[in-house]
């Protein structure tokens, strides 16, 4: 496995113009984070234990303020010479590295799993998809027998495209002296191509460098998109609340921190229930949005790279804060007689137990009820669903009729669960 | 770490009676187990992977049925002649263990504790305080620099009692050659002298031989105790709740599966529920027995050596019905004015909410809320504690200030976890 990364911040980023007046493009926040703070916890997550930075003399006192605070540990190694590109900023790395190592440039964005397979890679790694740059401006590289043969932004015939990544061993920096002596300046893409360095494809994941301030739009909005995906949503949450959290996600995600988020949601939540006291078809609609942004601060948090397992815990227990004070909003706005109680009693009761019993599942055997028992992931009952039904029942103002079916739907679901459960995992 | 074991079980067990005619001491059962079975499971838990037992030719078949149906895996050694006693035993097991091995006897019970102990030692495990056995039957050791001077029934001066387990290794196998050239029978006790054994020290702990019918129900009456001691019991459960079930675990354990045992205190709080919606005192004191007979899964589970985490999962969810039940059916015995309700709700609610907060504790860090955050263990509000007070305010007829109480205590309790939660664990 590569232990060892050296990142190249050695350029001078002059066409992000107002953004890197003082700051140098590792620097810039996308999506809450700064690219660098992004790189390195990936880099970090995926194993690799010794950073060496390739810096602007310019800013080093910026970069070396960074890592101060933000905890990270990594030599750094000064450019005088900005202008004689960035393969000298490599060359400049040596002695500073030893042994396999990854190279990655201070202005490009990757995903987890494009850093995790790159790591794995040898050579420069290529993507053939390119999905999320453009194409016309990208690098791309011909490869020949597994070997780079051409690269340049102007081929026309080509493997894919230049991720700005590679995984190299001391032999580059032979190979860099030797181009130095005959000339000034020395691009990554010349050393590339005289190295005749190995292409390793890694296709169709995020990654993308960031030059324009459109740039930096653009990224946000992808590392927005890619926060979105949960395994195990519900249908209503996948077709629906997703949708709109997105948008909202792609605009707080500089303002709000996760648990800012998930506080926001709760207070929200009790608002709608207030309001259903009132007006029970108003307070659905409004529980309805609460369910729609109850997956922002999730997505909040993976897109500043901010998931703890405390913002998963406070909401979840909040959730079912506000679960129960929308259905005892709707009981005293519906006051029944006491015929009526059991099933308003039985729906206030069943809706927490849907989640404790799953809960509970993991607090038992450390694993996820729905990835080790399928079958609940089908079963009716979930929050979302139950929400959007809210919603409709109310709308048409059914409201006994809606804690006859949350009694029903929820307490069927726990007894079904017990069932599943002990069939799968009764003798564990 | 000793992987390997044998099992010396080629005696007649003569003075058992009625209980080893038809079958070997090793196979009797105690409370709910055979002695054979909990040796087997400790030591295998324990590391041990290879096992050599040493049977009387008579009840070969016995054990080997035995061991078909509880799906241990062992090398069966034939002792044609038990009346050579149990060094000769230990003979004929030459050959079938290499290395260092530990060697215990088939009629003898030992905690979990004992076994993990005395798997790393060496010699003869000796116990210098004998707390479970009758001393004056006991064999007595006396050591001098380490190593067995005397050992016998009758010495006065000694060092502590043969507990029969031992870590030996291959050389018992010569010395015990040497002393059977000379005579016909030989006992554990004259090889151990022999070979001047060294002494180790495991004191304190649980282990018993079984000689007659009144030491099986010694061992059964320790070995529940040993199962009523839970870390993190409430202080009812301990002064009150134990006491009692510790009894009827005694009687039970023999015919209830720890499964039929959550079931029956199930339907026990189910029918004082309904009790309760007539006789709130009633009602209250079977409530507080059921809270007594709760105890009871968990400690026939863990004499049988039965614990399951599904066992676990099942008595919380169920235990959720029944405080929901019973609560329920006091309300609607009460049948207050709509002004009262908010507390209904906030009591009935609140109830399963304490649990929810620390059930999804160990569901989001796979630890124990009652571990990590210790200051949960003296806030007033678990499960014993409340239904304690439930019994003594319906016993007084508070029954509005019973839910008064619990809406308060149990949302307070669940507003302060989340509280102590954020302080330990929010930056995880």
């Amino acid at each position: 496995m590569v232990k060892r990364a050296v990142i190249l911040a050695g350029g001078e980023g002059k066409r992000l113009g107002e953004l890197t007046k003082d700051t140098p493009k590792a620097l810039i926040k996308v999506a809450g984070r700064r690219i660098l703070y992004r790189n390195l916890k990936l880099l970090q997550d995926a194993g690799v234990e010794e950073f060496v930075i390739v810096v602007n003399k310019r800013f080093k006192e910026k970069i070396e303020e960074f890592l101060r605070q933000s905890g990270f540990d990594a030599t750094l190694v000064e450019n005088p010479h900005p202008e004689r590109e960035n393969g000298y900023s490599l060359y400049l790395a040596r002695g500073h590295v030893k042994g396999e190592f990854a190279v990655l440039m201070s202005d490009h964005l990757y995903e987890k799993a494009f850093i995790e397979e790159a790591l794995k890679g040898k050579g420069l790694i290529i993507d053939k998809l390119g999905l999320y740059i453009d194409k016309t401006e990208a690098t791309k590289v011909k490869c020949e027998n597994g070997r780079i043969k051409e690269i340049g932004k102007g081929l026309t015939n080509y493997d894919g495209f230049d991720t700005g990544f590679f995984v190299l061993d001391e032999g580059i920096f032979e190979v860099a002296e030797r181009l130095l002596q005959e000339k000034e300046q020395l691009t990554m893409s010349e050393l590339a191509k005289e190295a005749q360095l190995s292409c390793t494809e890694v296709s169709g994941k995020f990654w993308m460098d960031v030059d324009t301030p459109e740039d930096v739009k653009r990224a946000k909005k992808y590392i927005i998109q890619l926060a979105v995906k949960v395994a195990g949503d519900g249908w209503v949450t996948k077709l629906i609340n997703r949708k709109v959290s997105k948008v909202l996600s792609y605009y707080l995600v500089d303002y709000l921190t996760p648990n800012q988020a998930t506080w926001l949601t709760f207070f929200i939540g009790l608002f709608s229930a207030l309001v259903a006291y009132f007006s029970p078809p108003l307070g659905g609609i409004l529980l309805q949005i609460n369910s729609m942004l109850d997956g922002i601060d999730g997505e909040i948090a993976r897109a500043r790279m901010q998931t703890t397992k405390f913002g998963a815990w406070l909401d979840s227990v909040l959730d079912r804060y506000v679960d129960f004070a929308f259905l005892t909003a709707l009981a005293f706005h519906l006051k029944p007689s006491w015929d009526f109680m059991p099933w308003v009693f039985l729906a206030i009761f069943g809706t927490p137990m849907v989640s404790y019993s799953t809960e509970r599942f993991k607090g038992a055997y450390c694993e996820d009820a729905y990835i080790v028992i399928k079958e609940l992931r089908f079963l009716l009952g979930k929050r979302d669903e139950r929400i959007f039904l809210i919603m409709i029942f109310t709308l048409f103002g059914w409201i006994k009729e809606l804690f006859v079916f949350l009694a029903i739907i929820t307490n069927v679901r726990v007894a079904l669960t017990i069932y599943l459960v002990w069939k799968r995992k009764g003798k564990e």
